[in-house]
């Protein structure tokens, strides 16, 4: 039983506690939190677990195995650093860390210390995404040509990221498990249009180094909410819609090809049959939260681990630069990891 | 009665011709094709036209008050040029000529022999954008903060120009309609998935000069056939689906603002009211050509006249820079016009 | 080349007419209506068809093969009888007549003097019903268990049929063509709303011999045009909606059957795969007016044949009579046809 | 302070139980069920609340001011007469009983111990519903001619009653909340495709005193989950799509009416705008507990009172009997209760 602290207990730590409470070879050892509220919240919950206004007490507690961390993006490096060098494993909420060069040494000290480092990409772990790498791996969609998302609604505006670090991240990470190939630029434009609070309207084209390319449309101000993705391949296409309640994966045996004869002047088009895969109806962050423990437990790498978590931050992280520059390419240049 | 003559019978030719039968004031007097077949179909069609394969012929006849280009985009300057040197008024398809220069000569032609030089960009004269103007004009959405739209579909793949030529050009003409202020760069990114055809998927964001913004996202090998423009208005917001057979313009009461509470962290949002209008039935073409007749009896400037057709192809030739330089901004520099 | 004769060149006339040139086995031997107004409209469309305002005439013309009747409902029996007794061949407007006992004498002249009755049941034709037929028939929905359609819209009010006359007689064909077992009784219910117009509102219940069950929704003042049918069966189940521009058919590996286990007390469900077929993209009038043509020249029996036709009579006429006793299940007792 | 005691843990007890916690004006005294599995879960979310299993000695509790029945249809009778004549205010789980003498009874022991009985439609205290209510009351859709909803899906399969008491008796509520006029009569078929399980698929048509007419179709064994509500009035109409997060009613002001020029062959249609109302978010099931302690300690009447539980069961009796004859209309008698 792997014994887990919890890092806050606002808006994501009660789900990671509850998903935790769920697995059955993990337990909720403690819950820390500056809110005497929240802490009140977390005892009705889960009253077997010791609370805590003090986050560090809690990482040092040799009763700890592993840390969940769901505090500001501001403190995981902070926190998942300091978790690590007590000798705990640690899943922490995305983005990683709020620079590639913080999200590196992390990654480092993890390698050095052996021990499990995993970002919590709730997306990768979803039925669809795990069915859509599936059909990628069997090779029945082909070359991936591209990947173009769109993913806008009203609102929530956050105060200390804008809506890339907040909504294009899920992509990059999806994008991460699903693209055989490397981005090597990105380019991206954004604007803010409500005082106070940061971009929340960015558009992100990503370059890979097969000639694939991802494009995100991303927004806090839309009339309604769109989670849209269409994915291209040279033999079939996809439209995940994560707001059907069922019918999220769409299948098309669709394309075009150049005409077999050479004379021919015409694009030819291939429109055959479409179909909606039934998919696994498990909770994606019951998933990964037994997969954390599975790697715990067995020594295996989590899919989305520290470099992971890493390259999805260097793509932030040059979107942000790009944005800055309006749409001027900027190169996806890996930092090297020392491990 | 306005004697139109119609140079090119292919595809888009015999739509235009249809229509200025159906004006009732104005008729269809010549009709110029190379190719047999088509002229064929003409007669059949419009057994009172006179029929020739040389244009320059038509576009010198005497009887002719008005001609109609529907030939490949090369030509459109030369026989643009040629039938205003003869005294001619003009209607050109989309886009108007391969380059600035050569639209902006256009331009200055029309103005100095005080010629109708119009473009024909359909989409402006739809029911859909017409509603959707109006509610502009009506500051019923407040400030408009960007133009949002997704036209993607399976072919038809394009030889002679690639998709920004193709479909951009359509958003380009509505936002040179709707937008009240004025684009200043241009960001853009594409790519070709198909050997020997142009570029099937591009992204363009246009930045204005009050901090507005817009987006196009075009695709020639999509799974499925897309039309979904969002606007958003400090006010109010819209979707508009030109797929959907009623409903096609929805006005969201739904916005986000700062509290207006100084102390408060939090923006606010509203969410009100959805409406959709009934859209006036008419057909487009029959309203542009309905246009085209009106200001040549009276004078009157045109909607989507050579101007607007100017500023469209400056639009995408800066686009079609931008792409050569993965999204590297390129200036809206306007051409001067002599007139 | 089979020489066909329209009588009636209103609303549909015109469609069979342009649907018969353009086969390449049929043409257009006479037009024959009764307003100056249609006559010179058919003229302009296919010139080198004889015109008169005298059905009789047409029909009695010995360079006529066969007769397409578009005309009002109350005129298809006198017409269609008139037509056979003068050896033509009868393609009829839905429904075939007014009441089973005139339909049935329409068959009954046919197979007397061997010649070929049809009735424009065009959506049987349609490659929807053609995929859902080819579904049914390799078995794989398995038992039919239900037919349940919506087919309601604002409008067309009509004056001297009822909704079910007018929307439901869709379905009957359809039905007729589906299922595999016999309608043996029928309850159905309507209202009007509108004055002086018939029924606009039609609920309608189907039993089977074999326990299948089929139900109509018929509404001609809905806000929204809704053609929807959900077809069930014991392995897989269908939506059909028509109103879609792909997709149209989509078949569900879904159900519900007795758990193995005796003491089980739950019914399992299974939830599997959607797929959506490639439907062919030919014009049902076009297939419908070929195999007419092809049933004349080789002697075969059409699908939509004078029993077929008959059949689909003798449900409106029960329908009717249980509309007028609120539901009271009226018997299907089929007419016995003399030959 | 109300002390609310909960009759029966399974599905539904633990909704009603945490509404009652969250309405801050009772608190949940008792809780009662046979099964220990059932308390055990019982005490983890209601720590306070006394736990029981025999659910008389609940009944009889003086501590105890209200009872919540939500235990098979066959016991509600039995139970919420116990507790009545134990001078218990009552909420009961739909239907309120199974059979129209059984619920005059109830209603009758109400008026006479002059106790809160009410039913638990839940579906009448949702937002969607009272907004329709409102535009109904407010006369904007003017005089009501139809209710037509389909209420299908696949499962869950019931053991003890069929389709009818399972998905219509939510309709027959909202109807009897919306409706102005009377039932007369109705006519239902019904079918079960399942062996071991009650019929699953159901139409039913019910016929009002002004004419208005409603239907029904209800369905377990449907590939997709509907919700769909069509209500025609003759000024505008509704769509009411439970399945949509957003826009769940829509109002049409569209419609048909006999044309005002006497000599007008046509039925002329109106087709203007079509607006979705926000709709409130708050929820149904804490809407509703709120609204019986209101009536408890005000002594007001429960919109979903005894009278409107008894009238809806004896439409679902109705609509049984008819089922059994395929149709034949069956008589609205209401029984006339005593009070």
């Amino acid at each position: 039983m792997i014994r887990v602290g919890i890092a806050g207990y606002g808006y994501w730590g009660p789900n990671l506690a509850r998903a935790v409470a769920e697995t059955g070879t993990a337990s909720v050892e403690m819950i820390a939190d500056m809110s005497a509220d929240a802490r009140a919240r977390a005892a009705l919950r889960h009253p077997a677990a010791r609370l805590t206004d003090d986050i560090h007490a809690m990482i040092a507690d040799p009763h700890v195995d592993a840390v969940m961390i769901a505090t500001p993006v501001s403190t995981h490096f902070d926190l998942a650093m300091a978790a690590m060098k007590a000798g705990k494993h640690v899943l922490v909420e995305k983005p990683m860390a709020d620079s590639p060069a913080r999200a590196a040494m992390l990654v480092d000290e993890a390698a050095r210390r052996r021990r499990v480092l995993m970002v919590d990409h709730t997306f990768v772990y979803t039925g669809a995404v795990q069915t859509i790498a599936e059909l990628i791996a069997s090779d029945e969609l082909g070359d991936i040509y591209y990947y173009d998302s769109t993913r806008v609604n009203l609102g929530l505006f956050q105060r200390d990221v804008n809506v890339i670090w907040d909504l294009a991240v899920h992509d990059f990470a999806i994008m991460d498990h699903l693209m055989a190939s490397t981005p090597v630029a990105i380019s991206a434009g954004a604007a803010g249009f409500v005082n106070g609070s940061p971009e929340n309207m960015a558009h992100l084209a990503v370059y890979y180094d097969d000639g694939a390319m991802a494009h995100l449309n991303v927004n806090w101000l839309a009339p309604v909410k769109i989670r849209q993705t269409l994915i291209g391949g040279s033999r079939k296409m996809i439209i995940y819609d994560d707001m059907q309640t069922s019918e999220k994966v769409k299948i098309y045996n669709r394309g075009a090809a150049p005409s077999d004869d050479p004379y021919a002047q015409m694009i030819s088009y291939r429109i055959g049959e479409m179909r909606a895969p039934a998919i696994p109806a498990k909770e994606a962050l019951l998933t990964e939260v037994q997969e954390f423990v599975r790697c715990i437990e067995t020594g295996a790498r989590p899919i989305t681990d520290g470099e992971c978590g890493l390259r999805v931050v260097e793509l932030l992280a040059a979107a942000s630069r790009s944005c800055a520059m309006r749409g001027h390419p900027v190169d996806i240049a890996p930092l090297k990891v020392a491990s």
